[in-house]
C-alpha cells in the first residue's frame, strides 16, 4: 500500500488506541502470570523482561502496533455496582436496606476510596502513557441533585486515583444534559482546581448530542427516597428541596446543532478557559455536510478525536475507509496536531485490512491533508511561519523605532512583495513617454530593497530617471551609503533625515514607499506620506496609491487565553500581529440577503496618496491630522453561534493600476499569493462575547489622532432579529389610548386636584409603530463588549 | 395652599430651573449695567452689591424663586453659525469658499477657541452654581463621520470653556442616532478622561427617542464636498471613505420603548460606569402608563430630571398639574434625591398660579410621595436604614466571630422580630396539654432576648417548662449569668458551649434559635442546628421548623460600581448585606404563560428541623455535611431589557404553625411587617450581562460544603425565544439526505478509494428536528455570566 512508504514523514498527529473493560477482560483470561517467566532468554539472547501484569502486556502490544497513548477505564463493573447499591438504591428495596445503604454511602462520602477488584490498574509501571477513561456511568448533570452530588464525590475519587499513578490526562463522559451542563461544568472547575497537574478532557459527539442522551436513571437516589418513606409530604405549600431534585424540566424544542458546541462553550467559560481543560471530539456520529458547523472547532482546544472503528465504512474491497465529510474533517484537523484515539479496532468490524488498516488510513489522511501539505513546501507562508502560529507579537513601531538590519533582512526575503513593487514600477516607467528623463523618490529606503528593484524596472522599461532615496534610520543609512558605493555607481542622491521635516533636492514624478503595517496605516504610513509628498510635482504619483484596513471577527480560545496572560495588564486593549492558525472566523462568507449585513470580512477605511482635499500651511504641510482620522461601522452575519474573542486585521493596497499587496483572506491569493511579509493583526476584547446563531454583529473601530499620536479603539454589539413582542405592541396600544383614561373628577377644584383635560400627546409619534409588515420584526439588541483602548490609554503609536 | 404650609419640611428634591438664549436675550435687553449704580444704599440703609452683568441678576432672582441652580446654554447663536459656516458649508459654495472654510476649520481644529459674542459667561462669579448646557445642536451621533469628528472638537472646546469658569457639570444634548451611539459614548468617555473634575450628564427623553429624532443635516461637511469636487470618482470599485462617511443606514424597524434606555447602557457601559457620568431624564414627551418600562430608571444613575412647564396640564382652575404617570413617575424618583429642572416656567403656559406654580407642584408630589413619606416615619425599615441604603457590608460571621455587645444590642431593638418568636412559642406552649412540665432550650441565646421571650409566652400560655440556655460567645455568657442573677432569678439552667459539642443536662421538647442570615442558611443555621439536634427528645420540634432561601435578578448601576471598587480585589465573587434603593428587580411579577418561567422572586432550597433522613453516628452527629448541600436552577422572564448586575437574596422561615420571619419583597409586608434585622443579600456579577426584553434568564446557584467551610457559587445563563432559522431546518435536510450524496466511483479498486455504501446514519436520532409546530421555536442562548467564588476561592463560611 502506497501510503506506508514515505517513511521521512513528520507525522503531525499521534495516534492512541482505546480499550474496553471487555478487551481487559479477555487480555486477563489469556493472560498467565508464570508463564512465560518474569526473565527469560529472547531468541537473539538479549534477555527482555516479560509484562507481568495483563495491563503492561496490552500497553507492550499497543506500543508495538504504532500507538503512542492507551485509553483503559480506570474502573471496574464491581465499582459501579457498590455505587449504585448505596447511592441508587430502587423504590422497591426494605426500609432496612435503605437505611443501611444510606449509613453506607455517608461512610464513603466521609472517606472515599476504591477495593482492589474496582479499578483496572494498580501499579505505577501499568499506569504509565495511560489515558484515563472516567465511568462513563458518573452523571454529572443529573437531573437529580443528589445524583450530581454523588457523582461529583465518585469522579474525584477516580482523578485523585488516577493522580497517585501518576497519570496525567482523564477523558470524562459526555455532558448529556443540557439544563444541568451549568452544574457539570462547576464539578469540573472545581476538579481542574483540585488537582493542579491533572489534564481533563471532555467528550463530546462533534453535534446532535440527542445521539448520546440517556434515559433518566429508573432508580431514585438513597436520600431521597429513604427521606419520602419516612416523611410523607410537608406542611408547606411547595418544598423545595424536593422540587429542585425531582422536578421535570421542560424538554427544549428541538435542540440545535449548535447544541454539542454550545455546552463545550459554557463548561470551559465557567471553567474560565483553563488550558489544562480539553476537548475530546467524538466522531461516532455522521457528520453534516455543511462544514460551517464544523469549522468552529478549529478555534477550540480539540486535543483529541475519538474515532471508534465503526464511524468506518467499507469501500468495495472492504477496506476501513470513512466517510466524505469525516475525511475532509480529520485533514482539516490535522495541522492542529491532536491525538487520535481510534477505538474497537480489533473487534473486526470490516472484512479486510485488520487491524492496522484503520491507522495506516488514518496516516494517508494526513498526507493528504493539504493544510499539511502546505507547511511542509518551502516558499509558502505555512512553511515559513513554522512556529509563529498563534504567537502574539507586538507591532513594529519603525517611525519611532530604528529597525535592526536583521529586521530589514528578513521582510527582504519575501519574494513576491518586491516583485509587485518592481512590476508596479515597471509599468508606472511604461507608462511615462519614452526617452523623458524623470526622477523617483524612494521615501524610506531602509536597507536599499526598493532603490534596487527601481533600477530593475528602469532597465526593463528602458527608461531613464533620477532616483533619491530617503532614510531617517542613521543606521541603515551606512548600508545605504555601501551599496550606493558597491553597487549603484554613486547614481542614487541619498538623503537622510525624517520625510516629514527634509527637502529632496528635486521634485519627485513617481514616489515609492513601503511603510504599510498589517492593517495598511498602523505603521503611520499616512502621516509620513503627508509630510512627503512636498517631494512630488503637482501631477506626481505615489506607489502605494492607495491601501484599505480590513476586519472580520475572530473566535480563538488559544488568541483569547494568549492575550489573557499575566505578562501584561493592558494586554487585551493592544492589537497583535499574529499568525493565525486555531481560530475561526465568525461571520458569514456572503453578504446577507437583506442587505443589512456585508461580506465576511469588511473594509474600514481607506488613504489615497496624493491626498486631493489637502489643506496645507506655507511649508506645504498639514494644520492638523485630523484628516487622518477614520471611523467605520460594520455589521457582520453570524451565521453559527460562536464567542467572539477578537478582530482580525488584514490590508490590501493598489501599488499601481491592478498591481497590489493583499492579505485579506479570500484575496491575498490573487493579488500576491505567498506573500510572506505580514501576519494579519488581532485586536482582542476584553470580556469573549457569546453571539448567537443568525445573529448580526455591529462593529465600531476609530482610528484617533492627536499632536503627538495615533491610536486604534475598537468595540462590538450583538443583536438578533426576532418577531415583534406581543407586550411591546400591547404597551403601544396601552400608550396611545392614554387620553381616553378617565381622571378623577370628584373634590372641589384646587391647584392639586388632576386634570380633566388630556395630557398633550403628539399621537403622529407613534405612527412607526404601526402593525405594518416591517414592524412585526425587531432588531434586538443582546449585549456589547466594553470599548477598548479608549484614548489610546494601552496603546498608540508614535507621531 | 395648605402643601405650602410644612415648613420644616427637610426636602429630597432640589430644584433648578432653566433658560434659554432667548430668556438671556430679555434679561441683556432689560439690563442697564450704569444705573442702578454698582453700590447703593438699600431702604433698609444696608448697603447692597447690586449684579453687575444681565446673568448675575438672573442668577440673583433664580436664587430668590428657591431654585438652587441655574442651567444656561454656554454658547450663543453667533458661534453655532461660526461652527456651521466652517465645518459644514452647503454643496452650492464657491470653490474658493469652500478652500477658505476648509483652512479656517483646519486652523480652528488647531487651536479650538471662542469669540467674546460666542459666549454666554465670561466672568467666574457669573458662573457660580452654572449648570451648563452644551450647544443643542452638536451631533455628537451625526451619520456623517466629518460632523461627528468636528462635533467632539466643538464639546471638547465648550468642556474646556466651562472647566475655565469653574463650572463643575455640565449636560450633554440627546444623542439621536442609534446606529452612532457608540461614538457619541467614545466621544463621552474621552471627555471624562480629558476633563477628569467635570461631571457630565446626558440629556434623554424617558422613552420614545424618535421624538427627538432629527432630520440629517441638508448640508454636507467641508472636507467631504470639497473632496468630492476635486476627484469625482477614484478607481477602486468601493472607495470606503466615501461609503464610511455617507452610507445611509437601514432604518431599525419601528424602534422599541426600550430605545432610550438601550442608548443610556451602551454609552454608560463604553463610558465603564464612571461616576462622573450621571442621566438627566427629560420628562417633555408623554410618559407611558406601563410602570415596567419606568422602573428601570430606578437602578440608573439618574442625577437630573428635566420638566418643561409645558409637560404639565391644567387643572380646572387653571393651575399647572402633572398628568397621572408623570406624578406618579417624579413621586417614585423623589427618594433618590434627584435635581429638578423646570423649563419655560416664565412663558405663562398656564393661566393661574404663575412661576411658583409649578415648584410648589413638584415639592407637594415629593410630601404626598409614599417612598418619601416612609422614610420620615419612625418604626419603618425605610426609616431605620437612613444612611445604610445601597451600602454593602460583609455579611456577619456569628459562628466564627464573637459578636460585640453593641451588635447584640442593635438585632435586639427590632420589635417585629422577638414579637414573633414569642407568638410562635406562646402558640407551641398551647399545643401542649396544660399543667405538664416540659423543657424549652434556647440555643444561641446571644445575650437572652429569646430567654426573656420564653418567660413571657410561658406567662401568657400558662404553662409551666424548664428554660436551658447554651451559648458559646463567653462574653456575651457574662451577659446571661448578669441577667440570671438579675432578671430570671436563677431559673435557666445556662449551659456554655458550641451547641455541635457539648451537651446540655436534659433533653428538650422544644428548641428555639434564632441562627438566620438575610439568605436564611447563610449564618449556618443548618450545620448548627444539626448539632443541637442532640439535645431533642425524639418528638422535640424546632422553632423555627424551616425556612427557605430566594432568588431574584437585580440590576444596579449603583451596586455593581460599589462592589467592584478597587477597595477588594475579589470583591465582586463575595455576597454582600445591603438596604435596596437604587435597583431594579428584572424579573416579571408574574409566573410565565407557558409554564418556562417561576415568578419574580423564586425559591432556591429549604432547611427543615429536626431532619427527617438524618444518618447519625454514635454520637447522634451527621458523618458529613453532605445533606446541607444544595443546588437550584432557577428560570426568570425577563419582560423589558435590562442589565444583570446581581441576584438578590432574601429567606423565609416558618417558626411555628403559621408564624413565620419574612424579608421577600412580595410577602414580608404579610408576614413579619416593619421587621428590621435583615436587609437582604445581594449576589453581584463580575460582568454586567445584557438581557433583553421578552427574554429567560437562568441562574444556577449551589450551597457547597467541604469539612471546614460553606461557600456559594452563583451563574446565570440569558436564552430569547425565536422562530426555529431557516438555515437550521435547510442544514437539517442537508444532514438527513447525505445518504444519497453520490461518492466518485471511477478508479480502480483500492484501500484508499471512496465507499459506495452510505454511511450507517441513523436517521432515528433526526426525529426530534421534525418540522412540527413546536420546533418552528428554539430557545436561544444569547449570553452567561463567569461562575462565580468557585471553589469558595473568593468567600466561605466557617464551620
Amino acid at each position: 500500500m502506497d501510503y506506508q512508504q514515505a517513511s521521512a514523514w513528520d507525522p503531525c498527529a499521534t495516534l492512541a488506541t482505546f480499550l474496553t473493560l471487555d478487551d481487559l477482560a479477555k487480555a486477563s483470561a489469556a493472560f498467565s502470570p508464570t508463564s512465560p517467566p518474569p526473565h527469560h532468554q529472547h531468541q537473539s539472547g538479549v534477555q527482555v523482561q516479560t509484562p507481568a501484569t495483563p495491563v503492561l502486556k496490552l500497553v507492550d502490544e499497543a506500543k508495538d502496533k504504532g500507538y503512542k497513548r492507551l485509553c483503559i477505564p480506570l474502573t471496574t463493573a464491581k465499582w459501579e455496582a457498590r455505587w449504585a447499591h448505596m447511592c441508587l438504591l430502587p423504590t422497591e428495596s426494605s426500609d432496612a436496606d435503605k437505611e443501611q445503604a444510606a449509613k453506607d454511602a455517608e461512610q464513603w462520602r466521609l472517606s472515599p476510596g476504591f477495593q482492589l477488584d474496582e479499578v483496572t490498574i494498580t501499579r505505577l509501571d501499568e499506569a504509565e502513557g495511560i489515558i484515563a477513561m472516567i465511568s462513563e456511568w458518573l452523571e454529572l448533570d443529573a437531573a437529580d441533585d443528589w445524583v450530581r452530588h454523588d457523582a461529583e464525590i465518585a469522579l474525584k475519587q477516580e482523578l485523585a486515583y488516577a493522580s497517585y499513578l501518576n497519570i496525567q490526562t482523564a477523558i470524562l463522559p459526555a455532558p448529556r444534559n443540557r439544563d444541568h451542563v451549568a452544574s457539570y461544568a462547576r464539578i469540573v472547575n472545581s476538579c481542574l482546581t483540585k488537582y493542579p497537574y491533572t489534564y481533563l478532557s471532555i467528550r463530546l459527539p462533534i453535534y446532535n448530542p440527542s445521539a448520546f442522551a440517556t434515559q433518566p436513571p429508573p432508580l431514585v437516589p438513597v436520600s431521597q427516597s429513604f427521606a419520602e418513606s419516612l416523611s410523607p409530604s410537608t406542611s408547606r405549600s411547595t418544598p423545595s428541596l424536593v422540587i429542585s431534585m425531582t422536578e421535570k424540566e421542560p424538554v427544549q424544542p428541538g435542540g440545535s446543532l449548535n447544541a454539542t458546541w454550545e455546552m463545550w462553550d459554557l463548561i470551559r467559560s465557567m471553567c474560565d478557559y483553563n488550558p489544562r481543560l480539553t476537548l475530546t471530539l467524538d466522531l461516532s456520529p455522521a457528520l453534516p455536510t455543511t462544514l460551517g458547523v464544523l469549522s468552529k472547532w478549529a478555534a477550540e482546544s480539540v486535543r483529541y478525536i475519538f474515532l471508534p472503528s465503526s464511524t468506518f465504512i467499507a469501500n468495495v474491497k472492504g477496506y476501513p475507509v470513512l466517510p466524505k465529510p469525516t475525511q475532509q474533517f480529520i485533514r482539516d484537523s490535522m495541522i492542529h496536531r491532536p491525538m487520535i484515539i481510534l477505538g474497537g479496532v480489533s473487534d473486526g468490524h470490516h472484512s479486510r485490512g485488520g487491524e492496522a488498516a484503520y491507522s495506516q488510513y488514518v496516516r494517508h489522511l494526513e498526507k493528504t491533508s493539504p493544510a499539511v501539505q502546505a507547511t511542509k513546501q518551502p516558499g509558502t507562508v505555512e512553511n515559513f511561519a513554522q512556529g509563529y502560529q498563534d504567537y502574539l507579537q507586538a507591532p513594529l513601531q519603525p517611525l519611532m523605532d530604528n529597525l535592526p538590519s536583521v529586521t530589514y533582512q528578513t521582510f527582504e526575503q519575501d519574494p513576491v512583495k518586491y516583485a509587485q513593487y518592481e512590476e508596479a514600477m515597471y509599468h508606472a516607467f511604461l507608462d511615462r513617454p519614452a526617452g523623458e528623463r524623470f526622477v523617483v523618490c524612494v521615501a524610506g529606503a531602509g536597507r536599499g530593497p526598493l532603490v534596487a528593484r527601481c533600477f530593475k524596472a528602469l532597465e526593463r522599461s528602458k527608461r531613464e530617471a533620477t532616483v533619491i532615496a530617503v532614510e531617517k534610520n542613521p543606521n541603515a543609512f551606512v548600508t545605504l551609503q555601501h551599496r550606493q558605493a558597491m553597487e549603484w555607481n554613486n547614481k542614487v542622491k541619498l538623503c537622510f533625515g525624517d520625510m516629514r521635516v527634509i527637502d529632496v533636492p528635486e521634485k519627485a514624478d513617481i514616489l515609492v514607499s513601503e511603510l504599510l503595517g498589517s492593517f495598511g496605516d498602523n505603521e503611520l504610513s499616512p502621516e509620513c506620506l503627508d509630510g512627503a509628498m512636498r517631494f512630488l510635482k503637482p501631477a506626481g504619483i505615489s506607489i502605494p496609491s492607495s491601501y484599505t484596513a480590513h476586519l472580520a471577527p475572530l473566535s480563538s480560545s488559544k488568541l483569547y487565553n494568549e492575550a489573557r496572560s499575566p505578562k501584561n495588564e493592558k494586554s487585551l486593549e493592544t492589537p497583535y500581529v499574529v499568525m493565525f492558525q486555531a481560530v475561526n472566523i465568525l461571520s458569514g462568507t456572503k453578504a446577507a440577503n437583506d442587505g443589512r449585513c456585508g461580506p465576511q470580512v469588511q473594509e474600514c477605511w481607506e488613504f489615497e496618496h496624493p491626498r486631493r482635499d489637502a489643506v496645507l500651511d506655507s511649508r506645504g504641510l498639514p494644520y492638523t491630522n485630523s484628516h487622518n482620522a477614520r471611523a467605520a461601522k460594520m455589521r457582520f452575519y453570524i451565521p453559527h453561534a460562536g464567542v467572539l474573542h477578537g478582530l482580525a486585521g488584514y490590508f490590501e493596497a493598489i501599488l499601481y493600476g491592478n498591481i497590489g499587496l493583499s492579505i485579506h483572506p479570500q484575496r491575498k491569493d490573487q493579488v500576491s499569493k505567498d506573500m510572506l511579509s505580514w501576519f494579519p493583526l488581532f485586536f482582542p476584547f476584553k470580556e469573549p462575547l457569546y453571539l448567537p446563531s443568525n445573529s448580526e454583529l455591529q462593529v465600531s473601530i476609530w482610528r484617533l489622532t492627536n499632536d503627538r499620536q495615533v491610536w486604534y479603539e475598537w468595540h462590538a454589539e450583538s443583536f438578533i432579529s426576532i418577531p415583534a413582542a406581543a407586550d411591546r405592541k400591547e404597551e403601544l396600544m396601552l400608550s396611545t389610548t392614554f387620553p381616553a383614561t378617565p381622571f378623577s373628577a370628584m373634590g372641589a377644584p384646587s391647584p392639586l386636584i388632576d386634570s380633566k383635560e388630556p395630557p398633550r400627546l403628539d399621537t403622529s409619534r407613534f405612527a412607526a409603530y404601526g402593525t405594518s409588515e416591517e414592524a412585526l420584526y425587531d432588531m434586538v439588541k443582546i449585549g456589547h463588549t466594553s470599548l477598548h483602548n479608549p484614548g489610546g490609554r494601552s496603546s498608540w503609536i508614535g507621531l
